[in-house]
């Protein structure tokens, strides 16, 4: 089987808190998962080998190792960053992709790193003022995408603006039949609300080709309002974080209260099929996969704590991005609207 | 019974989206509940007193109705706010405060009106720049205070360190003996990390006398990591909202989940008791009550949608900050704070 490019990504196997022992397994579940997927597993060889014999016989030419023996660490100040080289499992993932020998890449290190480095190797696409992190959560109705998550602290309007027409995009790759309707992060829903940056971008965006619903408030993110909340990279940082937080806490807090009493016990044994399914719906590791939308090529952070089933979903999202080539589909948006607002 | 002013609260009986019919038999329940409480009910005479004869058989003159006859719209804009007189519900209960005959004002009204007429009729403590919205979180080991939560959208650093002593004066006037550790909201633990405002903010604070723990992220929140968390009114906002909106989305997720099977069912009943005990632990409408802290006055916000028990919640938490002179406390470590500073 001959590897095309649009096929293949370069998995930066050291990124996050597990490494190889729980990548290079959850690269063979998203082989096994998508057929059409070939992957390049970033990173030292003697550490990879040990998961990777299995896969070398199973998925033959699909799977194959590229060595490099460094790796960012995950507190990388951006000095430390700008000096990595291609010795370096990240930069060099990030290469193969600039080289055309993969389409994707795909990391759960150091997001400034990620970014950083994606920036300086792929570029950002003509007319992007600032690429965005975005991910998906999910809601009562479904799921709903977000940006900016983190990657840019300080927005101005044109960049709110841009990021809802980048994120749009990214679920209308996934969804051609849907169009996606966008909402723009504020402490009120009536006009005039919040401050400058975002009652400017409103304007931009209330004259933008987008199915663009005015202002959305906090609780309006889970209840599904709309299919993407746009916001600047500070507070949309701090909704991500606490919302994972908040999560977690009502998860542990039902889970000890379950086994409280011998009563409760059997009360939970008896649900646990339904809460199960629910849990298994609401399960984050489900939505993982944060693309960093803007730059000239797919790259798609993975949670740091990423596990297998977590990892596994990630590579997959970023199997479709590349294939439904989201950067090109980004490059013409925004030569168009920016076509269109000039004239 | 002679009324004596800290222990007198004006309640704005037309705020929030119930009105009379919620909020004075929950103004009954507070006079029960702290027998050192009285509770001037504010607004319209004929609107009150269906819910009132009773309360004034049981309690004496330890309510009584101050005539307003005029409601602020909840979505009423800041002109209209500015026009308003001692003839709304909202500008007489916070007159009263100013007038010296109740100690406390509290309101489930429009928020931007309560910070407006309470800085235009109380004004700001001296060496305050601006006033904060603060509230408290359940968290897996209690509660957290975190402040701003939407009264001010551009803060600058000497703002965010005004926040962090007024907020942890507030913690410290309920809980005397325990010294409030504080965090500031960050997307990063590390110095270095975020914009500008936080960086410098972060210097400050080191300085300062506060328990003071550096940079939190979004997750330590319901960590319970500290005991104050600090940040912008715009991301606190944000926050705020879109905890309250994945709460409400997973406990309803979990209730239809339960009621899904007849096993399911069987089971939530067994586990109810200890549930419900959890529930209850988290319920919001334990939490509410959310002090304007920096105006020359106790001022209180209930959250629009109180029931009874979240009102009663209200107007003993005003109570409590009246009784502990709150507004004092914060002048005098802001006092302090200056002439340090300064020296």
């Amino acid at each position: 089987m001959t590897q095309t490019t649009d096929k293949t990504l370069a998995l930066d196997v050291h990124g996050g808190d597990h490494g190889p022992s729980v990548l290079v397994p959850a690269a063979l579940d998203a082989l096994k998962a998508d057929p059409a997927l070939n992957v390049i597993l970033v990173g030292r060889p003697d550490e990879i080998a040990p998961f990777f014999d299995e896969a070398d016989a199973l998925f033959g030419q699909r799977v194959r190792i590229e060595e490099a023996t460094e790796v960012i660490a995950s507190d990388a100040r951006p000095r430390a960053i700008l000096r990595a080289g291609p010795d370096t499992s990240l930069f060099r993932a990030l290469q193969l992709v600039k080289e055309g020998k993969a389409a994707a890449c795909v990391s759960a290190g150091n997001t400034v790193a990620l970014m950083t480095l994606g920036v300086k190797l792929l570029g950002v696409l003509p007319g992007v003022r600032r690429p965005a992190l975005m991910s998906q959560f999910p809601t009562s109705g479904g799921t709903i995408g977000m940006l900016d998550l983190g990657a840019n602290l300080n927005v101005d309007a044109q960049q709110l603006a841009q990021f809802a027409l980048m994120g749009a995009e990214v679920l209308r790759a996934a969804h051609p039949d849907r169009p996606a309707s966008v909402g723009l992060l504020n402490v009120g829903h009536e006009d005039g609300k919040g401050h400058s940056v975002v009652r400017e971008a409103h304007e931009l965006l209330k004259t933008s080709d987008l199915d663009y619903r005015g202002f959305i408030e906090g609780h309006d993110i889970f209840e599904g309002k709309v299919d993407l909340a746009v916001c600047d990279g500070f507070a949309g940082n701090l909704v991500l974080k606490s919302s994972e937080g908040l999560a977690a806490m009502l998860f542990n807090e039902f889970r000890s209260t379950l086994m409280s009493s011998w009563r409760s016990r059997l009360g939970a044994w008896l649900a646990k099929p339904a809460l199960k399914a629910m849990v298994e719906r609401l399960d984050p590791a489900k939505h993982n996969g944060a693309p960093l939308v803007g730059l000239n090529g797919v790259v798609v952070k993975s949670h740091g704590r990423s596990g297998r089933l977590a990892s596994t979903q990630a590579i997959l999202e970023a199997g479709q991005e590349a294939r439904h080539h989201v950067p090109e589909r980004i490059e013409a948006v925004i030569e168009k609207h920016e076509r269109e607002t000039a004239a």
